[in-house]
């Protein structure tokens, strides 16, 4: 393969010395910029974007900017390409990386811990204390793409390999973007204490956390399954991806069906994904005695919680941020043995040109869409 | 030793057919009754009752009925004995028991699950399933004393072996009826996900489990141990229990000043024992990235919390019910080793025939009182 | 239905006074006699048995008496009917049990611990401290049917609760046999630390628990999974059940040939069933650093073992000990989901009456008998 | 403070270009020669070294090369300087580091994993997969000083932050240089699962390691904790370190002596540092049903293990390998709060002109030599 003119390597993949970018200035205002492409430091590689997902952050980010803005004091409008959901293939590899190769087909997740502070050496990268100091002084060389460090919404971006999934043979890059969704959800359920098989599981709220907890508890075994939430056809992929019982909340008492379903005493495990202002009490009066509260999603404002439930049941109720503790890897394992379809929840494609468009679809659930994705010319 | 007349046995400890035990009638209302002495069944025990202390939770059943009422179906007023913080000595073995001798000093906890449920098999026998299915058909052989089933206001109790402790020699009645307190913190800190020695704790709330949680966090090691609450005498005494730095409220404000104690990132555990309204929220926001909160006190209404920061902070919150996993051995080690000083809360006594003295002493906290122990003539 | 004359129950189910067993006498003497059948007690059942599947520690202990002779005390060659792996319907109930009804398809594992030691208390009741402790002054009501109490070569056997597994409607009694093979796999697995999607498994061994533990490895995630064995179509049927490698240690040095397929580092896991005596060692330097070697199989005496190798490589090796933890549970959810088809190990049948020729199949690998059936005439 | 000649930074520490040092040639040849003081990058600091103790390891790498020889490639007479043990002053930071100032007086842990191996993301950097992997194209960033880069038997050395412990003002630096001997320990009995108050321990040989745990277990509420070994001398001390009982085994035979001690069942937890031939088999042996055995030390060839009883007995039975999961610093807190008193075991001290002479006493044992510490003349 040739070298492009003004490209900076010579290697099977020409890199170019500036890309096309997405930056974000005042809220609400994208711009596609040209800018330079990095170039990957130690333990970093160099990812050709090939295709990328919309998730509901990346809206929340664009109008309100990066959250790192308050936690970690990034500028919010200086140029920063949003989003975190892509897919690629290696194209340079930094000083130190022997574990993937240029050419390899890559998903990502999206925390780098600083690797020094008290979460990182626990495992814990994804509660990084070190969050978002990646500049100046206090460089702790944490990076969480689309956050803190510039996304997705562009040609090329510089991983560190820890954020790395290989992408098999037999998985499209659509299906590939989907790898941190499913994550998210196999770490909300893996880290609420460790679901077996047998167990089980209600899932409120079918947005695609939600739906992709479905499909990763019923591949962990999870028995039953029960999904929770407003739309019947939502409620009918639920049912495609695995759910053994769904429940209209318009229709029927969520907190009575749950019990009925298991006997009276309530489920082992609760995946909240619907932000609804009474769904955390819900979710606690769901569980049985000892059993726990996965928080994926959350309202605006402070909700009213029965703490006294809490108390009087022993039940355990955690956040989750983000997709932590490899948990991609094993969702991307079930992925690739096919234990779930993944591509049902992948709804629209549009070409980076028209990422606006992307996340208008996104936003409004236009022709209701669920995932997003943004496909360059270049992937397979 | 002689045979008392009318003793059901002939054995070093003379056992009468009848005792005096105080009973509940309507709401607050406690009398004094003869009732027959209880039988040990297989892996019980009979226990001759020494000493007895008053628990914050015996003042919430006496005037509201046990939670087993509304739980397990237990009727109110029926010749219920409440009371579960006591000890004595062993003076009859039911079948299948060779872990205590008659004559052996023991204290209590509560809990004896049913032993078949998916908690019990788990190890978390708190958190029976079966909590309260005492009789008739569905006879679990579950056991809570002061609960569900007849407490320690009394003269003698039957206990499952699986609720007894040793007292050794050197430990003397009142603080042995200390150890389910600091077994109940020793729960919350260990259960919290397991502290280990050189994390940061703070305790909320200086009543009997907080200051116990003072005493089990410097003897686990933990590092600083910091402790809230309004009055300064409290402070003191966890001060002297081992606290390394107190707070309070109504001085400065403890999330701020918490931070500042941890180099602003919080600290690892909050074991909120206040039961105060915002009490959640700020023990949320005390809490670094990744840390865990553990509720052992809670109001009586919802209160308002700040879901967002639990979900993109990666926070653990837990509730404790009751002093599960052992706790109370490990807490029973700890103080037969002299770790800390249990005795500092125990501050009156008074003998069987003035419980409802002692009750008031405890709900009124006349002339400061904590924990209010009630002792029988024969103890030592 | 008509109750059977000199039955002792009217019930759907019409259950007889006595029953035909096969009892141990001598090393290697079985007789079938008439017993009584036995009455379920407190948390108990009785199970009318419909199969029950041969497994080679029946065969040890029908050669060399029960491990409880010399654990436990119990008498060799004293009437005891061998026999664990078994399923059939619920005939009656013993007080205290809701779980399961009159009528219910169900299967067994092994363990009823004592509930009142130690490791019962922490969950892990197959490690129970009173193990074959059952009679006289000590009974502890412990049970480990066809151990330290009566087996399943009979008609009718006596279960506690904790025992017992659902049986769906769609598993033929001999697949429910196979309930506890696959659980013992299960338990190893999950007890090795929590093995996750995307870890590598090597299986040492392709017996029954063997070809089971690769089937639940890769049920979980696990990838790659690899199979070592001798005999080219037992590893073959590795592969249907969800090897990705098959190695035949005839043809290629094992430990080179794992580590060849895990990149150099060797795998994450090792579960070694073969009981071969360089079989441990092996396992060690096929394991990675921080690894795990699960030992479902042993030699008859000391094996040399690089216990450098352990400790400079920070390995964990654990024994397992039946099928603990509920790990039937969750392979049953696996089974009933069709995630594998554990009917490929059964092999061969037999009515109750040809039970010494059942053996004889399994002991000398008849035919290539993996699992051999005894089938009685009323199961479906 | 003037800045020296010839030095290389103006901070109030002088920092020289050159520093003495002791480096390996052919085995068990030391020479002291001048090298350059080495400089910190990413996330590292100089500290400047006050103390270092001489460990059984560092008799082995100086006789035999260093484990990273076969491991890592490291080339063995090049140079290196070895030596772990050691605590000092920081007086020079690398970039991005907050947690250290120059002044601060640290001891030191072995091991800075890769950060981007399957083991460092999981938080088990001492099982670090790319341990020893520092040099040209495959440069991971490990260090494992002593080991794998130059150690502590010279005047300045390069750590990651991720291996510096705080040393309290109260606390010596011959005191300092126990922690991490202290911190094995501490791993060993927490990473053994989780000991906790209450459980049994016994520890096998009263080496440096052995006493440090005694310590640790007393510390960690252990009951009771059993010492064995051949010197009464020793085992004097480890009572006075906190050894409830003590066996030495000339007299009596070990396994009988714990199971007796241990009301027949044996104990929980055995900690192996005697490196005998028969300490694995009688470790074993000691451990109940459940139990856990570490490994902390070991012989030089493959020794017979009767992995039957492991197998029958649910053991659990793991190598340590260094000081793990933060473990030195929980081990410091428990010595800042003198919970025990770890200089008991340091014996000799000599300045760092006489290492020869220290490794020699530690070698020979000269004067019963348990801990010899090397002292340089700038610490307190």
């Amino acid at each position: 393969m040739a070298t492009a003119p003004g490209s900076r390597k010579n290697s099977e993949y020409a890199i170019p010395n500036t890309m096309r970018a997405w930056v974000l200035g005042n809220p609400d205002e994208l711009t596609m910029v040209e800018k330079p492409v990095p170039e990957p430091g130690q333990a970093e590689v160099l990812v050709r974007i090939d295709a990328i997902a919309v998730c509901a952050t990346d809206l929340e980010i664009i109008s309100h900017g990066p959250p790192a803005m308050i936690e970690g004091g990034l500028p919010f409008n200086k140029n920063f390409t949003p989003g975190h959901e892509y897919m690629g293939t290696v194209v340079d590899l930094g000083p130190g990386v022997d574990e993937y190769d240029v050419g390899d087909r890559v998903t990502v997740e999206i925390h780098a811990g600083c690797g020094q502070c008290k979460r990182c050496r626990e495992g814990m990268y994804t509660s990084c204390h070190n969050y978002g100091k990646n500049f100046g002084d206090q460089n702790k060389h944490h990076r969480a793409n689309g956050f803190t460090t510039d996304g997705g919404f562009t040609e090329y971006a510089v991983n560190h390999v820890n954020t790395l999934i290989h992408v098999p043979e037999t998985m499209s890059d659509e299906e590939a973007t989907l790898v941190v969704t499913a994550g998210t959800a196999m770490y909300g359920l893996t880290e609420l204490g460790g679901l077996v098989a047998s167990e089980s599981v209600v899932i409120t709220g079918p947005g695609p956390i939600g739906l992709m907890g479905v499909a990763v508890a019923k591949a962990m075994g999870a028995s039953p399954v029960i999904l929770t939430g407003t739309r019947d056809n939502r409620l009918q992929m639920g049912t495609e991806l695995g759910a053994d019982h769904v429940i209209n909340v318009r229709n029927e008492d969520p907190v009575e069906a749950v019990r009925k379903l298991t006997g009276g005493v309530g489920c082992d495990y609760v995946l909240e994904c619907s932000g609804a202002a009474q769904a955390v009490n819900e979710a606690l009066y769901m569980c049985n005695r000892g059993g726990k509260v996965c928080l994926a999603a959350f309202p605006g404002e402070d909700v009213p919680v029965d703490v006294k439930h809490i108390v009087t049941n022993n039940i355990y109720m955690y956040g989750i941020r983000g997709e932590g503790k490899s948990a991609t890897h094993r969702a991307s394992a079930f992925m690739e043995q096919k234990r779930f379809d993944a591509t049902k929840i992948h709804t629209h494609t549009f070409p980076l040109e028209e990422v606006p468009t992307a996340l208008k679809y996104a936003r409004e659930r236009i022709e209701d869409a669920i995932k997003v994705v943004v496909k360059m010319n270049q992937g397979k």
